[in-house]
């Protein structure tokens, strides 16, 4: 039997020393303990459980990419960046080279995004990822109930990339697309630009049609789409199946021109209907009759 | 079948209202927003999962208490006070009601620490509680890796009521120390007190000899323990059982008076023997003789 201090010792090369700027004291002790004197600190928790957010056959290195990546995508949706984070892992693995790959993937996200990790806890069951991130933001922090009528609305890239990926990866197909659904990569570099123009933000987690709707109902606001503007991969259903993590956000007209030169597609606008309807060459339509399905 | 959307609205009266001083966004964005300004942010993340840390009978308000309970002695430990938390939930109840009484337990314990829930995620699955909890620091923070040799060593109160309380919940007895089991109790009184006095500190949380092997582990001491010293429950194996969440802290010889006169009891003296050794009557003693079990 693996010992749980076994498996800690497989995180241990992965803990950011004491005594840095930020870190006064790191893991290994009861508690971090961060010098929070000088920025806010922006806070997120995320759970990713087997069968549910990853599938049960998952690496365990992508295993650890995604549930950290996904959770850092809830910073770049504030407009912040990342500075650390810390993990709860649950999984029934017996042999210690499972810990070892887990590791191996946090290694990688821990590298390509400089961030630090502070703490952690282990313990025995259905393997579950509990990942705590903390940031700090670029400027203003960017809310879901800021939006304003008259608001334009965008996206930050294609949506259904990761839909596709999780399909390849359970019918055992060899594609690009996988890496979509295993490694999402925050938009933190959208975030800073958007930062400085966007009134709201969120990120594509449930599907555009979902966190759009969160945006909208927390700001009191509708929205109308133009679907030929969404870059999609597969279906329309690509609008609803979630796992993009890219962002949506409102800005102010006078932005647009300046954030479609920098690459986001502008794709509606923000109206006072309190719900979102679909046009296509500017006639309403109903999605349900192009194969829609809100529930797939 | 309820929906995520249903269960987070269980737990929306617990919700801590935005632009307190401290918490500029609460829940229902993609984080919070923590002002950091003015003092150092203690950090520690616990889950606890049944049949492992809890058994798979137990009431959801008695989850919800114990498994923050548990995760805010972390802060006692370091010799912080509690301010925010947030929560990942993972359970597979079809009735809203077992949320509901989950947010219940949450709001007792939110009532007497006076502390803020700032966010949280609840998924499908076996019924697991991850906690992070955030406070400040009293003093100066306790760390584990500080005693020195000559210090005293201390504990906060009884060792294994939490231990009978869940051998007569098991054996379906109803009896008081059912309460030191799933309300337990993090010090933070003592560990005010402690900040002024103590070198190193931890919570009884594996079992004092563990525990007190993690201080002096990370200290590179040893210790002796006065074992009739020691307040117990049952017999010598509640010094292994652990969930006791007593504080376990060293401090110099020249505090144990003031340390004794305020109810701390004084069980032993840091060494450098590199190896926890017990005593009785002035006389080394082999534990095992006597009934002990440290794999109990």
């Amino acid at each position: 039997m693996i010992t749980e201090k076994r498996i800690l010792e497989c995180f241990k090369h992965l803990f950011s020393p004491a005594n840095q700027d930020e870190i006064k004291i790191g893991p290994g002790d009861d508690a971090a303990v961060i010098a929070a004197n000088h920025f806010d600190l922006v806070h997120s928790v995320d759970i990713a459980h087997e069968d549910v957010h990853f599938p049960k056959d998952s690496l365990p290195e992508d295993i650890a990419y995604r549930a950290t990546a996904i959770a850092l995508s809830d910073l770049a949706a504030m407009g912040a960046y990342p500075k650390f984070f810390s993990i709860g892992l649950m999984a029934d693995e017996v042999k210690i080279s499972w810990y070892e790959q887990f590791a191996n993937g946090l290694q990688k996200i821990i590298k390509e995004y400089n961030i630090l990790l502070i703490g952690g806890d282990v313990t025995k069951g259905s393997k579950t990822v509990c990942v705590n991130v903390f940031g700090h933001p670029f400027n203003e922090v960017l809310k879901r109930s800021t939006a304003n009528i008259g608001d334009k609305v965008f996206i930050t890239g294609q949506l259904g990339k990761s839909r596709q990926g999780l399909k390849d990866w359970n019918s055992k197909r060899d594609t690009s697309f996988i890496n979509n659904f295993f490694y999402p990569k925050p938009k933190f570099e959208f975030a800073k630009i958007i930062s400085d123009h966007a009134t709201s933000c969120i990120d594509i987690s449930d599907g555009l049609y979902s966190d759009l709707n969160q945006i909208c109902f927390s700001s009191k606001v509708g929205a109308k789409i133009f679907i030929e503007k969404i870059p999609i991969t597969y279906d329309l259903n690509d609008l609803t199946f979630g796992d993009d993590y890219e962002l949506c956000f409102t800005a102010p007209d006078h932005s647009t021109q300046y954030l479609a030169e920098n690459g986001f597609y502008m794709i509606g606008e923000i109206d006072n209907s309190q719900k979102i309807e679909f046009y296509e060459a500017n006639k309403k339509i109903d999605l349900k009759q192009k194969g829609w399905d809100p529930f797939a």
